[in-house]
């Protein structure tokens, strides 16, 4: 172990501290694979490797899994939540002793406009955190008193056999995601009512992201009951923001996967490429190794002046670029599994080299990210890491020519949000951008420029998971508003500025947990320009471009 | 090329016509690679081979293209359909010949959920067939008398640019979508009130597969003007029910696409493997191969039993099944590319040799297919097409020892629907299951058993595209019913239809274009038991399973 690591010390040109990266960057212990530069192996991931023993998982069984080499995710994870979820009900004064239950009805299919097919289906997540359920239609609830769990299917026509497959009975559902009674959704108003529900809490409130509100629980018969639609939403928001250790083993897993998926990219990607064929390996990576069938956003896959576009991808720029020998990329990919996201970031040069420049711009953003993560701990302020991140970046801008002036004047200038015009990061678990970030009694979403995007202002606690994100883009609207602006302009060096016209950006993502004593950062992929490089160099000359297929299937 | 036919011929043990299936189960040429049996260049494809070539497509060129291996799809072809509308709408006397409009709501981002994530974006399709349009939230609108067609694009507030990249000028937008005038969305009432528009035509009508409506337009200010949507609905169903020679060209790429996508999974899949692995191999193929971001369903992946389910892959049973020596495998996949689906259906042993009773079944439902192949074209009847197929598939049943008696009545008793209980096939366009299977003036749907659950009744005509696909399944609640139905059960053979009880099923499905002539076959891949072995065959004892990639990466 040791001489490996003074292998790679030795290689680390720019000598950045890699024992402090060994201990804040990542809790990974280093494997043996000589090879692998970044080799990690993420702490107490539990997947049964079985590789190509042909066991067959029974369907039924209790837990979330997509074959053996893949994290099996028992549903005690799921009680967990909920017990988690009555526990701070119970100590709710507003929420009566007796009668009370939570209401929350599941995701619904969503059909493709007027046609027969819908769009893949995806849980609701609050429903999926308190009860795993991978089916369309259902409605879940829970007595705060008792605790009984209750899951509710959709009544199918037996017909429906034959298009889907054998129709479960209740008996089934009880068994597979493990609560105390199951029924048709037809009998919910019934089944309450010999409950003697007096109060359903149901889920209302925006979510501070989009602006959308969570779904309200609707069903035949509820106007016989009393409803709250106040109560229930900040509680369950607030227990979703800390994470359970079941619920981190599974973002560990999801980490992990994306994390070699992004590795598998990186060696896949040279000039003529098209961007999104770097999308189709991260895809086929992280579903076929990992078992994840979706990602949690559409993949960002910048390269060139792209990569300065922070929401590149979408259908009106669908990652449709060839890439260029020269050409910074950046590759913002996150998969998916039971529910739950990764959302990582890998920024690198196209042909495997940084030039000076892209050097200079790549270290600038990873000083950010490492000073970040070795000042994470409970009881920090996320606006003070951002503030933190941005004086570390405009810092280095500085030293590389440019800017000029005082980095603190800088930032009261606004200066950090010209280079990097979103928050260091955010929220994550069953949605990306997760749920939480401010709840009534957080902190209010700052104004002031630089920390106005912020997606959270919370203090960090123990059991938070979060992306560190810091960027640094070269976006044509915002320098030419910056270079028209004398408060700022000034700071800026405009002929080394010239430089980085429609050269792009640099994000560096990492996923981290907030321990007791500070952070584990869940990434494990190359960091520094070293290891990119020593890691994009190996089988460089053999890259195949993937049109270069058709020739062995046509 | 003759050597090769005479070659593939000797092999060819059922001895069924390879001759005729030359000519009519695909109008394609033979490569001369020598390794590959099935080995087919579609004819009149465009695509431009530049394989490792770097060059820029410029994004605001008038065409949908993913790089230079893919196809350039130009906006000429939304012109063309757009004429072939007006000329209808011309013809159509109660459509006023001055100041009528066509007018259309394209589709819009869906969120997921209470999140800011939203499904990837895929064009609505009638708005699609029009316009070609890649944005959400536009509309549009033909000046019927004029022909004069304007696009209204969202009016994007100007710092969205660092979130979605440069946001287009109305200008570049009417280049790229080649259309006459562009303006924004809201400036739709006093563009239509300036041109002095007196009639709105809007799309309002039911799709006969979903029953679901047609999203027809709504914008601030239509109260101002006369709308009717009757009118349109059925001309424009009509019109997408005839492919243009333009939309001919895109399907037959996106059915080869499919097909070498099938082609390169088949030899991927081996008894190990996770059935959604062969899902991830086709969606990755069809995507960095083929430019095909999206699909136009869910992959069915089902391998031993699962085979007989129709629709499974579904979120309940997400081809999470371990795929087992001895299984067959029904793998039912197809690319969508520029809004253009295909639909192909591959069934094949696991380990890549059939056994007796698998060549059974699925020579009885080639036989089937083929049968079909060779007898549609213009003036014939699909409902007719869909009985052959029953009569030939029940007839090899019987020859395998399943059933006895006569055929035609093993028909009128339904033996037909208990084998196969769904359609021969379907319309396919923009959407897999295209609109205009019952459009007024067509037959009506039957109501007898066997073709009850046919998508159209209509008599084929040159430019029609539709699916082949007959399958033999053995679906436990339907055998049981049969079995208990002295009408079916005479025929039934139960000593020997226990030997298939659990077995799956197979299911052949080809895209075919009705021709002046009869029909091309646009399907491409191996088809006969030999075909389809000499094609498992090649690198089959160097397949790995995806879960042996991690360690390369980790």
């Amino acid at each position: 172990m040791a001489s490996r690591i003074t292998v790679l010390f030795k290689r680390n040109a720019i000598g950045c501290a890699l024992t402090t990266l060994l201990s804040k960057r990542s809790k990974c212990s280093i494997t043996q694979l000589p090879l692998n530069l970044c080799s990690v192996r993420t702490r107490g991931l539990h997947v049964t490797k079985n590789v190509g023993r042909t066991i067959q998982i029974n369907p039924m069984e209790p837990c979330y899994v997509r074959g053996e080499h893949t994290l099996r995710v028992p549903m005690t994870l799921f009680q967990g939540n909920r017990e988690r979820l009555l526990n701070r009900l119970r100590k709710n004064s507003d929420v009566p002793t007796k009668g009370a239950f939570v209401m929350l009805q599941g995701g619904v299919d969503v059909p493709f406009n007027d046609t027969d097919i819908d769009w893949p289906f995806r849980q609701e997540s609050y429903f999926q955190w308190c009860f795993g359920v991978e089916e369309p239609g259902c409605y879940g609830c829970i007595d705060i008193t008792s605790g009984t769990s209750i899951l509710f299917f959709p009544r199918l026509p037996a017909e429906y056999a034959v298009w889907q497959g054998k129709l479960h009975s209740l008996e089934d559902f009880k068994k597979r995601y493990a609560v105390d009674e199951t029924y048709y959704t037809d009998q919910i108003a019934q089944v309450l009512s010999d409950k003697q529900a007096a109060l359903l809490l149901t889920l209302y409130g925006r979510n501070t992201d989009s602006g959308n509100t969570a779904r309200e629980a609707v069903f035949d018969g509820i106007g016989q009951f009393q409803v709250d639609n106040n109560l229930l939403f900040p509680e369950i928001a607030e227990c979703r923001v800390i994470k359970s250790s079941q619920e981190i083993e599974v973002l560990r897993y999801v980490v992990k996967i994306s994390s070699e998926a992004h590795k598998a990219v990186m060696r896949a990607v040279k000039p003529g490429l098209m961007e999104y064929q770097g999308e189709s390996a991260f895809l086929h990576y992280a579903y076929s190794v990992g078992g994840c069938r979706n990602v949690s956003y559409t993949c960002i896959c910048g390269s060139g002046h792209n990569a300065s576009i922070l929401h590149y991808g979408h259908a009106g720029v669908p990652n449709n670029r060839l890439i260029q020998d020269g050409d910074i990329c950046l590759f913002d990919m996150g998969a998916n599994y039971c529910g739950y996201a990764a959302d990582i970031t890998c920024s690198f040069p196209a042909n495997g080299k940084f030039t000076e420049d892209q050097k200079m711009i790549y270290n600038a953003v990873l000083d950010a990210c490492n000073a970040v993560l070795q000042s994470v701990k409970p009881g920090v302020s996320w606006v003070d890491m951002h503030l933190l991140s941005n004086k570390v970046l405009l810092t280095s801008l500085k030293k590389g020519g440019l800017l000029i002036g005082d980095v603190d004047d800088m930032i009261k200038a606004g200066l950090g949000e010209v280079f990097q015009p979103h928050g260091l990061g955010h929220l994550m678990g069953l949605d990306v951008h997760d749920v939480g970030g401010y709840l009534p009694g957080c902190p209010e979403r700052p104004v002031a420029p630089g920390i106005r995007k912020l997606r959270t202002a919370r203090t960090l606690s123990a059991g938070m998971v979060l992306t560190v994100e810091p960027g640094c883009y070269f976006i044509d609207c915002l320098l030419d508003a910056a270079l028209a602006n004398p408060e700022q302009s000034k700071f800026i060096v405009p002929e080394r500025l010239r430089d980085f016209r429609g050269w792009g950006g640099v994000r560096i993502e990492d996923d981290i947990l907030i321990t007791e004593s500070g952070v584990e950062n869940m990434t494990c992929v190359p960091r520094t320009v070293e290891e990119i490089e020593a890691w994009m160099a190996v089988g460089r000359d053999q890259i195949k471009l993937p049109q270069e297929r058709r020739r062995t299937v046509e």
